[in-house]
């Protein structure tokens, strides 16, 4: 079936004069995750990782895919003529290198430019020229072979009343509008869809797991125009929407709109993640102030209302994980549990929860070995069993009306080695070393990553991920621009400031392939610290409430503080979480979240 | 008479027809510090301050500096018609605001181009194109009327045997030669003079405390250029250098070489250091390619040998300043001392170590309320007792043809107040536990500096300095571009990777104005500890070997970690230092680094 589907696009590649055909995984807005109907490299490959590039040419049908998905690839290619070229391996070319060996001078490399950024698009461009090519990045080439295409998500639009967000859709508004005043911007244009979500106040089911709307939004000092379909919205969000001057217009119509900018606006727009079909369709005599949107760090600084209602949301998911981690460890060897039942488990725990929304991401509930492996979800084929011994890693969120939780807790099932627990104790250190950081205002998380690496340094060890990220308010679970890294690189900056009301994932880990895996997470706020002739200092509070298993501390490893930073973080998990528990779990929390 | 001399000055600018003429404080090399050649603005105002810069116009005559300097600035220049313009206070204009305001409609503005670095000559340049005037930066009219100038410096130079730097002249050159090569460059010109210092392994006198050789340099696969005052050079050295393809030229043909490059050269300069006159008269032919000098990194990471000597010098210069300290606390209160009489006292202690050559710098020998005013030296002016009571911080280094020292003691000169103890211990603990970081390799001054500061941040606490930079071998005890900060700024990136034989000084600090100051400072070098899966880990060792002051380490603050450090290095510091003393210095060493 593959196959025949190659043949059909190389019969549309040879109508199109395309030589090559690149179909790369993003949907039209750079999210982290697509829908059923972009999922155009699946249809073309039969791969349904979520991460991978298919290139097609006249005689070849490849897929660039990295290490996470060698395995599954190879299974999911076999029978079909798709190659697989293993990313990162020896002797491997990436897929510019491909192109530059295999296209001919004069050749036409075609793409659906609405799926390619601008900055790859740039790279592309230089390579066709050299070989004084072209590119046709106005071409859905898929499109036109995929008969029974899914159709676009138009899951049914609400609006976030301002007692959840504490500041209503106009005042956003404005806030954008006087940013782009202060940049001489007559145009903003902006396309990152939990941006738009966050600045309209509206909420969605478009994407899997984060609550928004596709759609792009145009606005200039007098008017909002959504690009939208708008079936997806009920008439009483319509016309909040109209009473704050936002008007709908249909989906692709933004691509119409852009190509018909007046010569002379200046237009606002984040080049790294409006795709490259539409910034190539705005005229040249119009001139684009490429800048960070400035929703991006808005939509980061929480308001008030909304680290309040997060306090909220993180006692009602951590009275749902607490349950949780008390039903494992009771259960344990006596009734049969798997990665995926225990999932379930967790999310009937969640649902009995007031205003829960769904998942924040897929579970990974991941158990021994499973644990080690990065970005690792149970699936049916993977699944296994939970037995009454070594650990399980359990990374898991929800969607609150309260806003969205993320939390990873690593759970003893039975016995675990000495040098588990002293992996576990050394990450726990780092963990709250960071959380009770107290900094001087400036500060970024390439100043602060050290705390939370510094005791697996010590011991030679290290884990290959970000110490934390941002989070968003009943939005992306991975939001910018906040985060904690140790290390800068072109698409990690790690040095955004931070700001009263940021939240920020704090999860160091430590993985021993085919072995085990340890990580813990809570999530922390940022807050204002006292104020002294040095300035204002800053530190952080814990959000998540949900007890760190003592079973395998060992608080000899500690210091004297991090036992005391231990102890109140327990001491305050159990005052705000024993309180919704019944008798039987409240007992086992006491002793859980004792004194060490 | 600076009346007389700004009235010469006026003439000579009618003359020439400028109507603002600008007097910065650097030489032509941007050296830290400068030679009495180079004082123009100092000569043109009667301020004496190490940072400033003049403007004289035909009606006004101005001189900008900052707030360590507004009241010996107000002293100087009273009873001349200079005005004082206090950098940073409210409504004050800074220079270019000043000469936006006062030039008119096609102006001129002079300055000597050799003074005036390219970015700042572009910030002029575009200022005076606003107003459609000119600059001319070919002027030296102070030099005009400044009869009786000083001889520009011509201190003997001397060569550095491979045994002090463990790298032939031969070998460094053919390094740079590599990283031209690497560049496509077909000329380097040098202007750095501790750069051209290191490369060429030879030595001078020709700034104050740096050993450097006043010469611009140039060269490319064949040839090494010297421009410099041939007389300093005796026989020998000129031998040595001609035998490594290295010529000597007259130090003002630089500018004529310069403008006689050929078109098409690519010349590798950093635009940072080279002047302004020199790169505007580089033919427009030419590709300029404006990097950092190859030099600057190369000469940061010392050699094994440099490493090797530099613990040697180390070693020496620590037992001067334990003599000095014992000195200090057995005498004060008994016979007279002051901060100018301490440090001759030092001084004298030093010179009576093998291969001392000079101070490193100018010692700051501070007491009491002294020690809390940034960049305090003492002078005749202001010189203080030393008494029976409180702290006396004293930084100082030695040059050795061992390398260089650079080394901060806050010494207890008797009562101390326990909130003094409180921040002496605080500054010692994150002095400490920087220098005991273990990290891996990849990681910069910015991600380890919060350790340095964690124990004053956590009490509200700072020091509004850097925590450390990176420090010559027998050259400037300034040197880039290691550093420890933890806030990135336009000159000032504190994200250089530590490589292993870097040496960067480690110096946390706590002043409080009007009452004392605390600073303690090791020199730390860059060694590699384990490898392990994951990568090259790295850490510092102690190259300073000399006491802290215990008298006002409160142990009760420090984590047991903390005071393991800290008996480790007096441990050590004793078992070096000791065999050097006499026998009472020796009892009173063994006492002061006992373990707490």
């Amino acid at each position: 079936m593959i196959d025949e589907r190659i043949e059909a696009l190389r019969a549309r590649m040879a109508e199109n004069k395309v030589d090559a055909y690149l179909v790369p995984t993003d949907d039209f807005h750079g999210s982290e995750y697509v829908g059923e109907y972009f999922k155009c490299r699946q249809f073309i490959t039969g791969f349904t990782g979520s991460a991978g590039t298919a290139v097609i040419t006249r005689d070849m049908a490849g897929l660039w895919t990295d290490g996470r998905y060698f395995i599954q690839a190879a299974e999911q290619l076999s029978g079909s003529q798709v190659q697989l070229f293993k990313m990162g391996e020896p002797q491997v070319p990436t897929v510019h290198e491909y192109l530059k060996q295999c296209l001919g001078e004069g050749a036409c490399l075609g793409y659906d430019g609405r799926t390619v950024s601008d900055g790859e698009a740039a790279e592309l461009a230089a390579l066709m020229n050299e070989k004084h090519g072209v590119i046709q990045g106005g071409l859905d080439l898929i499109g036109d072979i995929w008969t029974d295409r899914p159709a676009l998500p138009a899951e049914p639009v609400f609006a976030l009343d301002e007692k959840w967000t504490g500041e209503s859709r106009s005042e956003r508004i404005a806030r954008v509008r006087g940013v782009m005043k202060e940049k001489g911007a007559d145009i903003f244009v902006l396309t990152s869809l939990d941006d738009i979500a966050w600045m309209l106040n509206i909420r969605g089911g478009d994407i899997h797991c984060n609550p928004v709307v596709l759609s792009y939004l145009v606005m200039d000092q007098n008017d909002v125009t959504l690009f939208a379909n708008e079936k997806a919205f009920p008439d009483d969000v319509k016309r909040a929407l109209c009473a704050d001057g936002v008007h709908l217009k249909p989906y692709d119509l933004i691509y119409t709109y852009a190509s018909e900018i007046p010569s002379g606006c200046k237009v606002l727009l984040c080049r790294r993640k409006v795709n490259s079909l539409l910034t190539s369709l705005i005229p040249e005599g119009v001139t684009i102030l490429d800048e960070e949107n400035p929703t991006t760090l808005f939509k980061a600084v929480k308001t008030p209302t909304e680290v309040e209602n997060e306090r909220t949301a993180h006692i009602r998911d951590g009275v749902a994980l607490t349950k949780f981690i008390y039903w494992l460890k009771k259960n344990v060897g006596k009734i049969p549990m798997t990665e995926l039942s225990a999932g379930e488990k967790l999310l009937s725990l969640r649902q009995e929860q007031e205003h829960f929304m769904g998942n924040s991401f897929d579970a990974i509930i991941s158990y021994g070995p499973h644990a080690a492996i990065n970005h690792y979800s149970p699936t049916p084929q993977t699944d296994i069993p939970i037995e009454a011994k070594g650990l399980l890693l359990a990374d898991t969120g929800g969607q609150y009306l309260e806003g969205t939780t993320d939390v990873t807790r690593t759970i003893v099932m039975g016995p675990v080695s000495e040098e588990q627990k002293l992996y576990f104790t050394a990450v726990l250190r780092g963990m709250l070393n960071l959380a009770a950081a107290k900094f001087r205002y400036g500060a970024s998380g390439l100043n602060l990553d050290y705390l939370a690496r510094g005791p697996l340094w010590e011991l030679g060890k290290d884990f290959n991920h970000g110490t934390g990220h941002g989070v968003g308010y009943f939005l992306n679970v991975h939001e910018g621009p906040n985060s904690f890294h140790w290390k800068k690189t072109a698409t990690r900056r790690a040095d955004t400031v931070f700001e009263e009301g940021m939240i920020t994932s704090d999860e160091p880990g430590y993985y021993v392939e085919g072995a085990y895996g340890i990580r813990h997470e809570n999530l922390i706020v940022c807050v204002k610290d006292e104020e002294t002739e040095f300035g204002q200092f800053m530190r952080f509070e814990h959000l998540t409430m949900a007890p760190f298993d003592l079973d395998a501390v060992v608080p000899e490893q500690m210091t004297a503080r991090e036992r005391e930073l231990l102890n109140a973080y327990h001491k305050e998990v159990y005052e705000k979480i024993a309180p919704h528990l019944d008798e039987e779990e409240r007992l086992w929390l006491h002793e859980a979240t004792r004194a060490i």
